[in-house]
């Protein structure tokens, strides 16, 4: 089965702490209505630290989306590179080894997209299969994920890599002062991670099974507006209260393969936000250190869209690597709205497929 | 092995005729220094007609790049319904049983993709997967054929939609009179296709073998340029040279398969331009009469973008249907520069797969 291995994960080099968000949210909304709730927001994400691409006075100026776009082809070229030189090398494999490269990305636009210049430019192999998606928002890291599983599949003993690159800086819309933009200038980061999905062999998740959910007609509840300043992200109130329905389809898919999701080993979760998390834990019946490398990347990275589950899976494998057969779910949410989920097994490179169902190592 | 059902297409109202064409660039470039080279480079293209979502007037106005998007949105809602509909009835199967989407387009960007909206209004099943791809361009049609191909080898017994909604005329770009947007606007037109992947049964192309290819360092050949008013085709005067490449990429990957590339049944190419078609028919030593249904795409329609193999392949079904075992090749060309290929054989609906290689009947 093919495995999922250890992502790289790389973010800017500009930090912003909530207590900047607070202070540049009482500027920006100064003698404005909105400025008590707009405390009150960014206070309730949680987000302790967020990384950005460009230094906050340039981030908050808008140069036009003709000149954000050619920031972001700037920044995602000069960082991609390494982040995937990791990722492959925390996998075992060459460039040349690589058959498809998923690149996933909500916060640019590219054509073609970034996948062509970095076959060029790093020496990936000229048929490589090219993955762009731009329109799964925050579930296309578990979507790449899971197309990655399924392209080893239907070519046994190829290996893909998965890139998820969101600057979601470069789309802050200053003049939106809506509640749902309100809240998410303060939830927001960015970031780069990428990670190999190996035919075989390989440490890391077993993939077994994945699927997909869309939340009937709530297709609305998260959007872009495409204007001519760029993307504006709309975000409606109701999006919070989206684990409810969500947590019976998670349940029944891990029922469907023989396992019980409220005893699972691993749980890599979108950390959509302090909510999402929170719910989920509590439908799922899953005390809620059971989510903490995804609230670790949302105190200390913020809401890094794509990028979320793949940087959650990484603290796993650094801070606390499950033992042979440990299994796990990984779940993405996004716009649709959609989950995109999979099922694994820890599996350990040199060492059979296991299907022990042993609990995993406390937390040191 | 999956099977690539008969195609469902649909053009628009509004036809735009080649003396249109010259007839509006007469009137657009009046007393400028490009009027003489427009005029042939619309001649050249042999489009003798399009089919365009609003009238003349209203497409040559620019209304904003946001008014533009909703357009799309609107033309894209209304159109492809009705497609997918005839898509589906052509491979005998219901939305039900449709298990992904995947929904190709680069002439709008709608977020969440198309696709959630068609599974709330179609009835699609919830755990439909929603696999949207804006950035591979014209090559996007085959790379879906190839995506649907693969999806159903990673998961036995599964159905794949594949939508293509290509909207050329909204990114017409009046105030753009280089060589390539003057020939793009000569063209380009706009179609609405659809089509099934079975995971069995079902009479179409049995699809055997996948590839994709890259040629080294072209990717500033064809782009977008992001703009705030919308996305920018740009197109080097290089582009049409590109089958000397591509070909001997084509001609391996059927050899690989055991095939002759001078001798299948049936050729399903990009209809780029009339040079793509010329050229890659000189250099697999092909009939250029091989080529009729993408040559009778490009006359009849323009070039329509990721839905050129799609209608190409429905002419194939209405005008001379192979006979079982009959093989062929499709192939996709879009940004990158990029070739998306897929090696197949005719297979009838409750007749085994046959691997018998006699030719194709002569065309009526």
């Amino acid at each position: 089965m093919p495995r999922l291995c250890k992502p790289s994960v790389n973010v800017p080099e500009n930090v912003v702490t909530m207590e900047d968000t607070l202070k540049f949210a009482e500027k920006m909304h100064a003698g404005k209505e909105q400025l008590p709730l707009a405390l009150k927001l960014i206070q309730n994400t949680g987000v302790q630290t967020r990384h950005i691409v460009q230094d906050i006075d340039t981030t908050l100026r808008h140069p036009g989306f003709e000149e954000r776009n050619k920031i972001y082809e700037r920044e995602s070229k000069k960082r991609c590179p390494e982040v995937i030189e990791k990722a492959l090398a925390n996998a075992g494999v060459t460039e040349r080894e690589i058959d498809a490269i998923i690149y996933v990305s909500c916060t640019g636009f590219l054509m073609p997209s970034l996948t062509a210049w970095l076959i060029n430019d790093m020496g990936f192999r000229s048929d490589t299969r090219q993955i762009p998606i731009a329109q799964l928002g925050c579930a296309a890291g578990a979507a790449a994920i899971n197309r990655a599983h399924d392209f080893c599949v239907a070519h046994p003993g190829s290996n893909v890599l998965v890139v998820a690159c969101e600057l979601c800086s470069l789309c802050y819309q200053p003049d939106d002062d809506d509640v749902g933009s309100l809240l998410s200038d303060g939830l927001f980061g960015d970031a780069v991670a990428a990670a190999v999905v190996r035919g075989s062999g390989g440490t890391g998740i077993s993939l077994e099974r994945n699927a997909a959910y869309l939340i009937p007609n709530t297709e609305d509840w998260i959007s872009y507006a495409v204007r001519s300043t760029g993307f504006h992200f709309q975000l409606d109130r109701r999006v919070p209260g989206t684990m409810e329905p969500l947590a019976p389809v998670l349940r029944d898919l891990v029922t469907a393969n023989g396992w019980d999701v409220a005893n699972l080993d691993y749980y890599i979760i979108h950390a959509g936000g302090p909510r999402i998390l929170d719910d989920l834990s509590k439908h799922l019946g899953v005390d809620r250190t059971m989510f903490r490398h995804s609230w670790a990347t949302l105190t200390q990275y913020g809401n890094i869209a794509s990028a979320v589950v793949l940087d959650a899976l990484r603290r796993l494998f650094e801070e606390d690597m499950p033992i042979a057969g440990a299994t796990g779910v990984i779940a993405g949410f996004g716009p649709g709205i959609t989950a995109e989920m999979s099922l694994g097994r820890w599996a350990v490179d040199g060492h059979r497929e296991t299907d022990r169902t042993r609990k995993i190592a406390p937390a040191s």
